[in-house]
């Protein structure tokens, strides 16, 4: 949970809601019921956590410290596909010690979002037995604690990261190559994230190529790729998928794989459509379907 | 017709065959019999016309004068998508005049390469009465003969760019508006070439989101946008598309256009492959129709 303060070309917004949480939470209530984990200072919005409760969003796991709410200030060239970072203030984020408690414990589907690998393998050591954990990581921790990364990666299903990532964390500059190196790290499933054009899943069974929703103008790509992964782990969860059914229903498996990265990209168009998770906050399920049935009728020969 | 010096990651190649005609037509001729008018020097080897020939190209719109062939350097850094023109030398262009014969004169189908947007129009002077008219152009026309290039286009149906030159064209950095006002200069179908990414088509019913085949390596993107031209063209001349059937049967106008982009992006993925032409001159049909299979199944939800 974060506050950012965000610049682009179509303009500007100070110190607003933020963070892969709050993206990644809306996104999959529309698949999923989702217990979130994070932590805040004292001033963070109340009435902000009282509206995710509203959203199917349980926030018992955010924890409220002093001090002062995570701060991203960045800010986006033309090409939208690339955040320049102006600075980070980690504050209560600094002591962040996750702590899950009993519902937590037992959660099925587990997100990982992008924080120190470190604290992503502490959570997955409190869940007892999910039945599919996804993650994703940044360039930071790719380089920072690449070790740390590779625990992390080994007891995980599914990495979600973007192109330039994938180059970093595999040392290859081909999307194929880099997908294989991956895997033999531990997800068998990798997802990677091309912005505007798009997603690469990569699965035992083979490469599915998403295209993006080509949205009429984009107010701010923040939050993109937490929305996508929020739709995709909605998605998967709302379908049951298990790691199981790679080998006892593998079409299922990869069926649903497939249209998860769809509802990802669905989901992303959207929230690239206005600052910080506005549009995320308006959108109706009803214009959910409408877009997806739109882009199923633009990705079909 | 022309020689390029090439310098890109994978290596490099000195004055070897390039030109948009080669590449289009060697990727045209394995869907329909082709037609080529163009120029070269003395320089030229008279066994690659002899070999064109031997592919179902119709060298005898090539005239041959004196003095030295086009000549064009340019270079890719990492980023594959772009190449870097180091220096062209027009030589033989300088004075080209294209004069059809009359085999070329009933021609039905008619690509416009890249080339001075005059001479275009007077390439389409000569055609008696097309069925379907495309073009290709660049930054350099667009920007030294707009007026020009905007007659030319006023009589073509499908106009075929990359994203920076929709951009340029259109004065718009949206592509879903960039594409409708180029529609409105006068090609009812539009083909935004992405490079790695794939390509966009526009037509009067929609927009079909293409993906590109994702190769393992990339030696030379040279040639990738005339060879996607190429299929895509011989795709629509083989299915005997028609600016008519947009009305009498817009069905399977769209389908065929549609097939006929992925056709290009295929045949694309090819020639990146290795250096100037020579993967194209290697390939087979039958990689052809896997390639084609493995898509097709990689955009299939």
């Amino acid at each position: 949970m974060a506050f950012d303060s965000i610049q682009t070309p179509a303009g500007k917004a100070d110190q607003v809601l933020g963070g892969s949480v709050n993206y990644f939470s809306l996104a999959a209530s529309f698949y999923a019921p989702i217990k979130v984990i994070g932590i805040v200072g004292e001033d963070f919005p109340i009435a902000h956590l009282e509206y995710l409760t509203t959203r199917n969003v349980d926030v018992s796991g955010v924890q409220i410290v002093k001090g002062k709410t995570f701060h991203w200030v960045g800010s986006y060239d033309t090409n939208m596909n690339e955040a320049k970072t102006l600075s980070t203030a980690l504050n209560v984020f600094e002591t962040f010690d996750p702590k899950l408690n009993a519902a937590h414990q037992d959660a099925s589907y587990v997100f990982l979002a992008n924080i120190d690998p470190v604290l992503q393998t502490s959570v997955l050591d409190q869940v007892k037995s999910p039945k599919l954990v996804a993650c994703d990581s940044m360039n930071f921790w790719i380089t920072g604690k690449p070790e740390e990364l590779k625990k992390t990666l080994k007891r995980v299903d599914i990495l979600s990261i973007n192109e330039g990532e994938a180059f970093l964390l595999s040392g290859e500059k081909n999307l194929n190559k880099a997908a294989t190196i991956i895997r033999t790290m531990g997800p068998s499933i990798i997802i990677i994230k091309r912005g505007e054009y798009g997603a690469m899943l990569f699965t035992p069974k083979g490469t599915f190529l998403a295209s993006a929703f080509p949205v009429d103008f984009v107010k701010d790509p923040t939050g993109a790729g937490d929305s996508f992964a929020g739709a995709f782990m909605g998605y998967v969860a709302e379908a049951g998928l298990t790691r199981d059914m790679a080998q006892t229903d593998p079409d299922a498996f990869e069926s649903i794989l497939r249209r998860a990265v769809v509802a990802g990209c669905v989901m992303a168009s959207f929230t690239v459509e206005d600052f910080s998770i506005e549009r995320l906050k308006r959108l109706e399920a009803s214009e959910l379907v409408t877009r997806q049935t739109a882009l199923m009728k633009m990705i079909t020969v």
